[in-house]
């Protein structure tokens, strides 16, 4: 696979091996009105795209974060050992809430090897990236494998017609690398002939599914229909709804699950009529030390100013237009948490398991604390 | 009271019992963004007014257009009996499918009389209209008066603290003449003392809550928060609402509910977190010919364009910006339905009846086919 080719249907981040002085990234902030490359060939590069939302979403940000690690070892030179522990520190400060960043910055610590030369180093770090961008890919393709047999059962149901899904948000490989979580089954059903339609939510304030999903969906020649984030209720009432496929920010070990706030409100419809409702998520986002989603995850509260407004294209450039009188607040709840019992199953890179204390662990017994008090 | 002060903490449409050239109404196409008064005085007035929605609100339509056939009339002078039919079907079609500017029409024509003089029947045109718009007003002060002790119960329970109300839509006095329909109670509220807090849904894709609710709750002082149409359902699992309020555009004698997309996921949301959810609505907005809401009635599909843009001020004007990408499809239901066993109650200008068939013949028992038939 040739990485260099800036080919969005193939990932959403690349580099050549050969010439590693830049890597590229989409500049996700013109999306979708303007394609922009941007390049990345400094650790204050690095910190500049994470920052300002030149890439988004957990895994592409932290995939970014390692690559970031490599570029700051290799502007260091040979005999600077504290610049390392450095730019963790210094990429980690610029999005202080996403947990990928973190865990990228201290596994390319960990594979720094001070006895070892700087060149080598420097070999082991780019590795150490390259691996982590492969791991992130081969967990999506793994949800998609694995979420596939739901659309193809539906399919199978009604050979005749689109299988009819719905998602929040952009939990898609514009977030990731390639395949996306919540979108990973669909592209793959897609690959394989079955017929698919996407009813994306706008997913107000920031409208990454107006702008992201439908983008990329758009890109891969996927039907899709962008709705407002009132309609979804409506959709599933009158039968046009076989699917619910979301992503998840955070799932506790009970299967509650928190992702773009709205998305309770789709599970609650979802479940009012009896259509099956799945999160999509990678085994990393699994937060085992929280059980009740309520009271446990703290939900992000962000600025007011993205509510005021809305942010679009004019015809001739990106701009935003107010929407509330002034004087008038405005709130912006980043996330809500969607109980356990609305949630039909979540579809992991390990399998599809119930959201369920018992069905989790079933499927993750390493995690399952009295079994491994037990024995 | 004086008409004719443009006081929209008092009507959204005024006039001079003494000098009726014209009257005037808020151009509600330019708010919150721009207050400016609008005068009609002529039947073409009235027309272009509904038509491009610098009124809107079925109740404010149908006064209008009372007042339309009042111009109308007077335009035609002496010997033109033929006018006043001709001026009914004009303004009819100006919106098509407000139920309250036909009823508003067929009432004007039904109190001309061709016997009397021209100079009478236009004194009788008016009284009428007069009469239409005193009506309107005086049911949106019923359904408050009837309301308010809902908002009064959650206030006496705690005592120190503002009662959470969350709205969707705008059933205000901007859809009205005066106190609206949702509002009505909000407004008693306020004005009696108790401390009030209104959640406003900004609704996409027209954004009435963002632009038309926010502002008259601004106007009159009742504190309020923006929010996205996402963000209800967490504000209600965390107990920051006590109570919803909506309007009903159109209520089946089964009590199911017709009302602005997105209201059947507030009622879910409601409905799971304990919370009472009532409809606010005159009584003239029940079809007694409807039962089953989900199956009868007809849900307007409306332009997508709509919510492929969002509408706003740029700072020096109401712009519009594009929110999805070039060929991209979006789809855009004006209204859902709520079944009734979602909704608490029925605010009616009556009183309050559960949303169920012999709840609301308790209340209208002129409407009970059975008894009817019975006796």
């Amino acid at each position: 696979m040739d990485h260099s080719k800036p080919d969005f249907s193939d990932t959403s981040l690349w580099f050549s091996d050969e010439n590693r002085t830049q890597i590229q990234v989409i500049d996700q902030r013109h999306l979708p009105f303007k394609f922009e490359v941007f390049g990345i060939g400094s650790v204050e590069d690095a910190f500049f795209a994470i920052r300002e939302m030149v890439v988004r979403g957990a895994p592409l940000i932290g995939v970014t974060a390692a690559f970031g690690m490599y570029f700051a070892l290799k502007a260091a030179g040979r005999n600077n050992d504290r610049s390392l522990p450095a730019a963790a520190e210094y990429l980690n400060s610029s999005r202080p809430t996403a947990v990928n960043l973190f865990m990228a910055t201290r596994r390319m610590l960990g594979v720094y090897d001070r006895i070892k030369k700087w060149e080598e180093n420097l070999e082991i770090l780019w590795a150490e990236a390259v691996k982590i961008r492969q791991e992130e890919t081969d967990a999506c393709l793994k949800i998609g494998q694995h979420g596939l047999p739901l659309i193809e059962e539906i399919f199978r149901k009604n050979p005749g017609q689109a299988v009819q899904i719905l998602t929040h948000c952009n939990a898609g490989r514009l977030a990731c690398i390639k395949y996306g979580t919540a979108t990973a089954p669909v592209y793959l059903a897609h690959e394989k002939g079955i017929p698919v339609h996407v009813w994306v939510d706008e997913t107000r304030p920031r409208n990454q599914g107006a702008r992201l999903t439908a983008y990329e969906l758009g890109v891969a020649g996927i039907p899709h229909t962008v709705i407002p984030d009132n309609t979804g209720g409506h959709l599933m009432q009158h039968g046009m709804v076989d699917l619910v496929l979301v992503g998840s920010d955070c799932t506790t070990r009970n299967g509650d699950v928190a992702n773009k706030i709205g998305t309770y409100l789709k599970a609650l419809a979802a479940h009012d009529n009896q259509i099956p409702f799945y999160a999509a998520l990678p085994s990393s986002s699994f937060n085992w030390n929280m059980s009740d989603g309520l009271r446990d995850i703290p939900i992000e509260a962000r600025s007011a100013e993205e509510v005021a407004y809305a942010e679009g294209w004019t015809g001739k450039s990106i701009s935003r237009v107010r929407l509330v009188p002034k004087g008038s607040r405005t709130a912006n709840y980043g996330f809500d948490v969607t109980p356990a019992r609305l949630v039909t199953g979540l579809i992991t890179d390990r399998g599809i398991c119930p959201a369920s204390r018992e069905g989790i662990e079933a499927l993750f017994p390493e995690r399952n604390i009295l079994a491994c008090k037990k024995y």
